[in-house]
């Protein structure tokens, strides 16, 4: 909708809606995989490999055989094909996906009511966000026929129901041992403190001009966000009753590798990795500052490409050559760059790193060269010439000569970090080696033990969950499962409108045309995770009865382990969708359609 | 202000001007104390030590004779009197003051100009602040006819002019030892991300209703205050400078002890103090999480209350009796408290002290009792009946039996914790007076090489500092020395005048009236630290050139050592006085007897 937008139709602002089907609009970089076919390749993988083959050539025979299948199968059918990994390499599963690229919008609300509430709400319930849209795929310039498909229905769901939802969460960190989640409470407790030090600090840096503000939103935004899941996953840590749940089934499970040959690098593998995760602590520290929270600005990011993007410099190890398409695109973005905002971040940054390693660690001493973080900061940015487009193409197209030759402080201080960061880079490559294949081993005998009974960690693989809709209690209060049209405008006006908390004009002007009393979001036991957002919700005669679009505060903590005592996920009811679409957008060929197939 | 307000006249929010003498407010809980006379006492102090008194016994003599010493003053002159320690005892010196306690209001600005810029701008400069008021001092209803006073300058200071500033600075931390800093930067550290994640969570918490902010907003403001100190003293134990001069000057200092016998305890003392603070880290953690941070919220304040204040409970250690006046008064104080906003703190406080001490920590499992700190926290204050004042009445007056036979669960919690936090005094005490004795050895030999050359630390005693009016550098750009009124005027139009840039409504009418090149705030180089704000800023001829009424940022490491290549002292300029009193207030007649002496 951005990309949409002009001078004249702010579509963010206003939202969307094309009356008719010439009026959609085409989105270019929109598409659409529909799966229509899951084939378990594992037998054939498995036999590729060798069994005297050593990690290295297992490797390389499982990346050679599964580059085959893909190949094989998009041959034959035209289809986007690829084969994913599940229980790290338990099973192997292809994928067979027929992609849509002629993608137009239909439908969009204003933006304001897509995340009504902004920051303070989010991630909270009761919620009040209209976050949907409406798109139509196309083929040969035809709206696509589809035989199959999910029944808009535009009745409630109900406490107790049962409900479906489908969708491809990116990750999750369930096989986390007991030992690695001691070890995550250390780094997010430490990359949290960080965020809270950003967080605080641009508040009051924004609340001195409306310019700060305008220059700091981005970087705010995404403190914002990582403060809530930190704080929320921080939390599940300290849950005794998760911690113990976990415990339990880790000593459960090794219980049942004890005394079984076949399982003893399994049971092994346990010991390994708490020996490491005991160790590893002071290393990703180390790391982390050096490499990331140390060196918070855009400038020295730039520095850094400089030292590894020309066409003869050292490349880095892990990337492939033709390499840094996207670091190329980095170094000759003409973002604007702001040296008041750059020394402001940087010093907090040098601040944060001196605190930790303190003034005698000799790497500090070369970064600081006897001045504070401070000093330093604003030498360095007022010091390079790293924001000139002109100087990054010069250099880029001089090569490593002409990088040195340029002696500017600020990628001086980018080849100090490089070096470390390296050196850091290829003590934790073998230990992450190392960690895989421990992890490989607990996986292998869950695999053999219980097979297909659980399900692996996430991994944008297309995932079926199921729950039902349901309330809970908070602080001994309880939440009830549905907010409603009523509560839109209640929150509206004990927020005096103001934002966040500001309504859409046609929401206003429209209200008295609504039932109020319409169930608007809802909150279900279905176990879901980053990626589910635009997940349709299933009623048990398989309608479409709502679209998931967050989790609360609890369900942040599903990152380690199930748990709907607190947890839930979070749609828009399709009854609201409905009402909306009808008595504020006035959109009837739209509902029409939804309800009866077609637009008139 | 607030106490003379009513629900008709809101001082606070309009100011206040007596026009004529009957018009001042009287303000029955301020005082003022003229110092009249210093008189050295360290030989009588001294003499009354007998020179082989155990610690103890010399710490009861010196008691004895400095109470005799003041009751004597007294006796004789009728005038206030306190004998002073500095160097640890290497000067005692007898203050005698004249108090006078009928003190009336003449004039104060409306509030929002004296703190003008709120917390964004609070420790910045340049800054638009008219942060004066004027009292007026009487004895026998009459008003004090002074001999000596500071003659009204109208005329401005100039960049370069050596001007002095009196006053009594409460305290500063120059004599730690580079061990102490080291502690000191882990404490800070430690300290500031307790406040970091507090304010994100207030900030936050407040963004979600109006009430929230209402009730979050005392915290909010002193979390924000406590954050520009903490920053600002964490960056000065970061800065290379600082931390270099003070490693010199103790180096320098212990060459000058070694090998001589009489210094060999002092010298013996640096090593003490450094074997106490590295070792001292984990414990000060421990105490802080237990007696401090762990528990933020007013109920438990409460129920640690009901354990020691009922007569028959067992005394806290180093506490007067009879005892806790202070402490029954908290106790039945009637303030409001919001079980919402006190189950947020004791969350968000468990949470950072289960994180720090983990969950396996036998005080922890106790605490939390198997729920995590978000629902312990919901359980603690939903069930507990502290918030009842006539509980609290009815448990202090029925003593122990009656506090033990409540079985409030909240009471149980800070049962827990009072045990584990007397034993760690016990601890704590020994070692501090190992502390003590160390820090005196070493305070002693300075004043036996270096006599009154240095300053010791400030202790609320008067001080007299001098400096230059001067601007500075700050990330390359100048800073110059004064603002004026015209940059008020151009802040508050940047903030488009919303709070806290809003100007009270007077400076907007008379805008036209005044002249806007007339300087208003300014900076010096004098020594100063909290406390010192309303001291008078003199220039060379002896005449008043503006109050003093904060530093810069910049400042704040001053605590540990003095340097002025950025730290400043801000004041009112007296020109900024006289311009605004006549042409905004139109208080003739007291800019004629600031400038006449006389009123008409």
């Amino acid at each position: 909708m951005q990309k949409a937008s002009t001078k004249e139709k702010n579509y963010l602002r206003d939202g969307f809606y094309a009356r008719t089907p010439g009026e959609e609009i085409k989105c270019p970089d929109v598409y659409l995989t529909v799966n229509q076919f899951i084939e378990d390749v594992t037998a054939r993988v498995n036999a590729a490999v060798p069994k005297d083959a050593s990690a290295d050539e297992a490797s390389k025979a499982r990346s050679k055989v599964i580059a085959e299948i893909e190949k094989e199968s998009r041959d034959q059918t035209g289809l986007s094909s690829k084969v994913r990994t599940f229980w790290e390499g338990g099973a192997y599963h292809l994928y067979r996906g027929k992609s849509f690229t002629d993608v137009r919008l239909v439908f969009a609300p204003e933006y304001q009511i897509t995340q009504y509430g902004g920051d303070p709400d989010n991630f909270e319930y009761p919620r009040y966000d209209f976050d949907i849209c409406f798109f139509r795929v196309y083929e040969s310039n035809q709206p696509v026929k589809v035989k199959d498909f999910l029944k808009f229905s535009p009745v409630d769901t109900r406490e107790g129901d049962l409900v479906f939802i489908s969708g491809h969460p990116t990750d999750t960190s369930r096989s986390l041992t007991v030992a690695d989640l001691a070890l995550q409470r250390k780094t997010i407790s430490f990359a949290l403190g960080f965020n809270n030090q950003k967080e605080v600090l641009l508040v009051n840096w924004s609340a001195r001009s409306e310019e700060n503000a305008r220059r700091a939103m981005t970087d705010l935004y995404s403190c914002q966000n990582e403060r809530k899941l930190a704080d929320a996953r921080f939390a599940g840590l300290l849950d005794p009753e998760l911690m113990a749940a976990k415990a339990k089934a880790e000593a459960d499970f090794k219980a049942r590798l004890a005394g079984k040959p076949e399982f003893a690098e399994a049971l092994a593998a346990y010991d390994k990795i708490e020996a490491h995760d005991k160790s590893a602590w002071t290393q990703y520290q180390h790391r982390q500052l050096i490499v990331g929270s140390g060196f918070d600005c855009a400038s020295i990011g730039i520095a850094r490409y400089l030292l590894v993007v020309p066409p003869n410099s050292e490349p880095l190890p892990k990337f492939p050559d033709p390499r840094y398409k996207e670091f190329e695109r980095a170094l000759f973005a003409d973002n604007p760059i702001y040296p008041d905002f750059e020394i402001l971040k940087l010093a907090n940054s040098l601040t944060c790193m001196v605190g930790q390693l303190g003034l005698e660690d000799p790497l500090v001493q070369k970064i600081l060269a006897g001045k504070s973080p401070h000093e330093r900061a604003a030498e360095l940015i007022n010091g390079t010439q790293v924001r000139d487009l002109a100087f990054r193409k010069r250099l880029y197209e001089g090569g490593t000569s002409a990088v040195a030759a340029a002696n500017d402080p600020l990628i001086e201080v980018a080849r100090l970090v490089d070096a470390e960061s390296r050196a850091l880079s290829k003590i934790s490559d073998s230990q992450d080696e190392m960690m895989n294949q421990a992890k490989a081993a607990i996986d292998h005998a869950k695999f053999a033990l219980d097979g297909t009974e659980g399900y692996p960690d996430a991994s944008f693989s297309l995932r079926l969950a199921f729950g039902t809709v349901k309330g809970y209690e908070e602080d001994g209060h309880p939440v009830p499962a549905a907010t409603s049209f009523a509560g839109l405008y209640d929150r509206a006006k004990e927020m005096k409108n103001r934002p966040p908390f500001d309504l859409p004009p046609l929401w206003t002007k429209r209200k008295s045309h609504l039932n109020l009393n319409t169930p608007y979001n809802s909150v279900s036991t279905c176990d879901m995770g980053m990626g589910n957002s635009g997940s349709p919700v299933v009623n048990r005669a398989g309608e479409f009865v709502g679209i998931i679009f967050d989790t609360n505060l609890q369900a942040l903590p599903w990152d380690y382990v199930f748990n709907d005592k607190q947890g839930r996920a979070v749609e828009v009811e399709s009854v609201a969708i409905y009402e909306a679409l009808d008595k504020i957008y006035q959109a009837k060929p739209l509902v029409r359609e939804l309800v009866n197939g077609q637009r008139n």
